[in-house]
């Protein structure tokens, strides 16, 4: 039951927290301002940014375009030109992605000798990496003050999670303010994404038998719960502060790496099959995680119910009365309920895949990896069988 | 409600945790040793660690004798060695005396030129301190990962805290078995500190009815209900490992700034009584604080039940029927219940403070500061009516 913690970005939570950007730049020469599609230029965020760099007689040098799902080859790009100008800060402006990509730029840019998706199929330990500081325009995955990213590799139709203490970000300028302008879609992804993090360290292999185990779990619950409580009400007022600042640190508290202080392993199989979906048909992770999650749990519910059977009494109030299995599946069905009433998609013909290729999708999940999940341990077959299912 | 959060010490929670040192050791050249009254030398912990620092090449000198309320010409003392002999490491072993010793030497013997009680006083930002390291042997405090002490000024009797985010620890050893020797009363002293810190920081002045500060509220509610559970089985079994890492992992939860991000400002007029109390009469702080509090809860009922009403409801269980008043003077009475169950003092006389010197422990109380606490301000007059209901 032991843990190693270690939380080191400086968080900057709340309304007008830029401010604190320009003491955080004065240990940098040169910086990469990393952006995705360019909302951050409809939004206004970009010139703000661009005003504290040069307030601040800060060097600077652009890099737009980071996709969703961000590229392998974008990465790449990136980090020749990190390696060019000489940059020592990647400044992350984004969502998720754009800051994942910003992790993978800082690491591969002092590794440049290395075949850099060899390290992603092959993890160990790299010194040394480029900094990082990100400007949160999307909450969602918690990646502004955790060390880990994930990278698509379309050419290989690979996408592959990795992680890296040196590209912990030194600062995180988290402003809800600055979520506003995320689009429904966009923001009610985020929500699944939120919930599915709590979800995967919910279910750990750790029995609740443990006090502290039992504290993890009840406060993950909490999370769950009043994240599923803001989510309506925020996709019914994107425009509000209140719940837009909620949803961002539920966000940063589902994945910042506390939660998983004592419970230090959670399950990960839904990730690792969602990641195989997006792989090959390039969806918004949130939306895979909102098919592959049920799915997820219609399965392992027969092999091992009784946290499917805790998540259902403690999160989704199902009475506990008659057998865990069917108390269990009465989780699973409300989940899917509240999946449905934010127009989540519940499977892949939602999101617009008629034919769900499962020889590609096999590939993909199992690219790195022979068994995915810690609550339950999955191989091919038990994947093949959850992929079937979705059909 | 914004906040700025940093955690940036390396904590390594459970058995065995000693394991992780020596790779934390590498960036320096010479340490300093720094503990207390001596028992690590008859738990065998000393032998340990000098094992770890021989082992990993390490120069070092030691410093022992820090006392409890640790004094300030100990750190005088100690900054003095610390400069002679170059020091770049303190390494604390102990509870949170040495730890906050550690603190203070490691700010001081950077700037030995300004009057450092004149800091203490006065406090201002100081760049630049010593790099502290704790292996933690008595929990109770959350000196291991946060950035504050406190002092005593014998001499003056005065007893000041203060902070500075370079004194945060480097890392943290955190093995529940290092704690396992520690006597009966300084146990119970540990918990009601962990107590008190929840609390402190419970009676925040911000309102609940802030969903975040709610999701807060009740963690704090969660871990003083868990503190206090914990307490009476450990004080019957104090060679139990798994009611020590409890315990220890309560204490570092209580007070590691975590639950303060979002409630970011807590009461604390009840610590700087307290200080008082144990600047003027030396006793342990534990000790003081199971004094104080309850007589602090007496007095700001009658202003502002409302956060009192609180804790008497989800802590201890008081039903919620009748005056908030009542409900919340219920509340008090049952949390002196518990004091007393676990043989904590409810009155100086219960630590042999026969006469209490008003007026030497309100000049110590106004040291430095001429309001006490936020949930509701305290004057000096207030204060001294707590004193004399001390009596």
């Amino acid at each position: 039951m032991n843990f190693n913690l270690n939380l080191p970005t400086r968080v900057y939570f709340g309304q007008g927290s830029i401010k604190n950007m320009e003491g955080e730049l004065k240990d940098y020469r040169k910086v990469m301002l990393l952006y995705g599609g360019g909302s951050i230029k409809r939004n206004g965020l970009y010139d703000e940014v661009i005003e504290v760099l040069k307030g601040a007689g800060k060097d600077f040098v652009e890099f737009g375009g980071i996709e969703p799902n961000p590229r392998y080859r974008s990465v790449l790009a990136a980090s020749e030109v990190c390696v060019a100008e000489g940059v020592d800060l990647i400044l992350a402006v984004g969502g998720g992605s754009v800051i994942d990509a910003a992790k993978a730029v800082a690491l591969r840019s002092r590794h440049m000798e290395i075949d850099f998706w060899d390290l992603m199929r092959n993890p160990r330990y790299l010194e040394g990496a480029i900094s990082v500081g990100t400007i949160l325009t999307l909450a969602a995955t918690g990646s502004e003050t955790n060390c880990g990213f994930v990278l698509t590799n379309l050419k290989r139709e690979e996408k592959l999670g990795h992680g890296n203490p040196n590209v912990y970000p030194k600062f995180a300028i988290m402003d809800p303010g600055y979520t506003k302008s995320v689009p429904r879609s966009h923001t009610r992804n985020g929500i699944v994404d939120t919930i599915a993090h709590l979800l995967e360290q919910y279910f750990t292999p750790l029995s609740d038998q443990d006090v502290l185990t039992d504290l993890m779990l009840e406060r993950i619950e909490r999370l769950i719960k009043n994240t599923m409580a803001v989510g309506p009400k925020l996709l019914g007022d994107l425009n509000n502060y209140s719940y837009r600042e909620e949803h961002m640190y539920y966000a940063y508290m589902g994945l910042n790496g506390e939660i998983a202080g004592k419970v230090k392993r959670g399950d990960w199989a839904s990730h690792g099959i969602e990641h195989a979906l997006s792989a090959v048909y390039d969806i918004a992770h949130g939306a895979g995680l909102s098919i592959v999650f049920p799915h997820w749990m219609d399965y392992v519910v027969e092999r091992k119910p009784e946290r499917v059977k805790r998540m259902a009494v403690n999160i989704f109030e199902v009475e506990d009365k008659g057998s865990d299995l069917a108390i269990a599946r009465e989780g699973i069905e409300r989940f899917r309920k509240y999946l449905r009433r934010i127009e989540a998609p519940l499977t892949p013909r939602d999101e617009g895949i008629d034919q769900l290729d499962i020889d590609k999708v096999m590939h993909a999940a199992f690219a790195r990896d022979s068994v995915l999940g810690h609550y339950v341990k999955l191989e091919e077959k038990d994947v093949r069988a959850i992929f079937e299912s979705m059909k």
